[in-house]
């Protein structure tokens, strides 16, 4: 006999099994509850975008960084890398929606990453949008919401870390960088700060031939950090229009922040610029202070210029982005998560073959009064059908046998605490939906 | 100014819009209600597979019918075209799980098919599985599982078409068919039998080189149709063993979903095959009485032979699986969904500036009771932010001025009344809830 293969996923993928799945099944309960009470709307765009629309955004770089192919009439297909783009493409064209328009999803994505802690190629985000609006109103929102999601799930030891990308394009632009592509070249070095060593850093910033002195500059600029007062009261100099924009906007958002109660939670933090091009205001990033090793537990800003690549509407936007599996391995750490089960509330044991079909009809009216109920499928003896009860954890057995049925009851058997009583199926059915 | 691009999702795909999104989150907690009732866990398996997995099922041709290609590193990959194959792949290797094992999931899945009514190239399935029993038992619990489903959901005109594989097989055995293959063809043109006219199947069955009296003695077969009792007491003639073995489970069957109460939503159909080529037992489709043209509401069956291909565990195994986005539309057509709403319960309205920050924190306090509240966003006139509640169908406006707030009070305008009362915050948030 030859040995049957074994399939496993595709490197980096994984499966969810039912124990965690409860978890987060328990976590969308939560995030979707917060959500509704800051009047998000659910939506799901598709999860295989046209590569155009996944370029738009990002440019022909991101081929490198996801999964797209040529289906079989020849048209260029992705695996969405994020939940903004699919959103944003969503309403783009809807010209009857009135604005604000705020809109949400929980949903899978992929990116052709190299796998490693808590970065899978396949991972879920809830992910906030809000269209239509260019104040700091809206970006508060979408902080305080991170913050709420957070609390909700029992998460109380983060920081919210603060900048804003017109401050730093104007900080640079003010010390004569040339072009816009050198600009975004070194942001995306600065989005490397904390990640990577000083010495690395400094490295890359010189392979882009920035000179010394400007290096340093960056350094010192990218270390401030601080409480939002302290911080912008330190105005870098020589700033340029944009910059003091970037500024404005940092101080209207301490503003709101504050009368929202939750600037303590904030820090102010220059060297914070997000990776990805589109973002144009408002960059932030949440860690757990007990866990920051797994990276940002949520992260977003304000991406004004994007809508208009996508369609008609040319719509300011800010919007908000966890990562489920992340924020899973924090609620683990500090075992957060309630008691939750997948498993059966009872088992209808039949003692022969003779009272097999009254224990149908027995399981039949469990379920109709919405007790989980489960019996035997394999015609197995009383003591394997206990076994298996056992090995389940299933807290009650329903044991059926002749003597039973004749008096007309059922012997309900505690499996923890090995006690039994007998007792008419309502009275047992009362008795299981109680505990 | 050059016209912006429009950009829509790829051909035969869909993004979900909100009030459909609110919809299939309510349809998932009923079916997810029942999938507990019946003891089933909730599972996920990876959305992409390795293409050697997909076809480990169903042979190479399935190539043509999926979405898959190879990435960067030359793996092949393809998007799911079921759950049943990714379920089977999780459990074929846990040995240490108890059998039964009774899993679902409700997820979506991608094929390339044309694109018609009611059929898309992403859609999403409910799906349950037990692995471990050859019993009648599990087919009836299966079965039962899709009836409750479709009972819970409000859709009561439904009928079940029953057949088992090992019957059809073994009809076609005794009518001296050689090959494995040509019973799978012939299987295959079975499948359609209901679905194209007549004259089509005969000459499908005719380029498979069948006898015309084999072809009439087929048709006659496919044509039994009726209540169990009636069908199953027509043998027909000169079956093989294993036909009989067929037509032995399909009357235990019978026996059993009677005593489940259930035997009067099924038909005994010989017509009834699937075209897929795993199932070995048990095969069944699910009709809306009222809307045939959508196709089966759920189908499945027995596939003993499949759990072997992926692992180490040899189970015998029974499945049922549904779709959503058809259910959606029986569910669309008989007017079954209740009102569902992702509205806001209340908008926050500033009369002027300065009470903007008042504002903030009345809605950061409704928020903290639960209560699903927006506010202005755009800093918009009185007007202007009325007439966004109102499209909006927002239910409350709370309004807030400098003459309210002196007295300690907030004014609460019931939008679809037009009546407006003097209220303190925790007074109109009880009122608010209440309706």
């Amino acid at each position: 006999m030859t040995e049957s293969p074994t399939f496993t996923p595709p490197r980096g993928m994984r499966d969810i099994e039912s124990m965690e799945m409860s978890k987060r099944n328990w976590m969308e309960r939560q995030i979707q509850k917060n959500m509704a009470i800051y009047g998000f709307k659910k939506v799901e765009p598709t999860a295989l975008e046209n590569l155009s629309t996944l370029e738009a955004k990002s440019g022909p770089d991101i081929r490198n960084e996801i999964y797209w192919f040529e289906d079989k009439s020849g048209r260029k297909l992705g695996l969405r890398f994020d939940l903004t783009v699919g959103i944003t493409r969503m309403v783009a064209n809807r010209l009857e929606l009135p604005e604000p328009i705020k809109l949400y999803a929980i949903s899978e994505m992929w990116r052709y990453d190299e796998p490693q802690f808590a970065r899978y190629r396949n991972f879920s985000q809830w992910d906030a949008e809000i269209y239509g609006s260019e104040e700091q109103e809206a970006d508060a929102e979408v902080i305080c919401l991170g913050m709420d999601i957070l609390e909700q799930l029992g998460l109380h030891e983060y920081e919210v870390r603060v900048s804003n990308r017109k401050l730093t394009e104007g900080y640079l632009k003010s010390r004569d960088f040339g072009s816009k592509n050198k600009i975004e070249a070194t942001i995306r070095v600065m989005d490397k700060i904390g990640k990577l060593s000083k010495q690395k850093i400094i490295d890359e910033f010189r392979s882009l031939s920035i000179e010394e002195k400007t290096i340093e500059e960056i350094m010192d600029f990218a270390s401030l950090k601080g409480k939002a007062d302290d911080v912008l009261s330190n105005e870098p100099q020589g700033l340029e229009d944009i910059g003091r924009k970037g500024l404005e906007e940092l101080r209207k958002l301490a503003d709101i922040l504050d009368d929202f109660g939750r600037i303590d939670r904030c820090v102010y933090d220059y060297s914070i610029v997000r990776g990805i091009g589109y973002y144009d205001g408002l960059v932030f990033e949440a860690y757990d202070k007990q866990g920051e090793d797994i990276g940002a537990i949520f992260a977003g800003g304000r991406y004004d210029g994007l809508c208009k690549n996508y369609g008609k509407r040319d719509m300011p936007a800010t919007g908000v982005a966890g990562g489920i599996d992340r924020i899973m391995i924090s609620m683990e750490r500090e075992k957060l998560f309630p008691k939750l089960s997948q498993i059966p509330q009872v088992f209808v044991v039949t003692v022969n073959d003779t009272v097999r079909k009254e224990s149908w009809n027995i399981v039949r009216k469990l379920r109709e009064m919405n007790i989980s109920a489960d019996f035997d499928l394999k015609k197995r003896t009383l003591r394997k059908q206990l076994e298996y009860v056992d090995s389940n954890d299933i807290p009650y057995a329903i044991i059926l046998g002749q003597q039973e049925l004749q008096k007309g009851v059922i012997k309900l058997r505690d499996m923890s605490k090995h006690t039994e009583q007998d007792l008419n199926l309502q009275e047992a059915a009362k008795f299981i939906s109680k505990t």
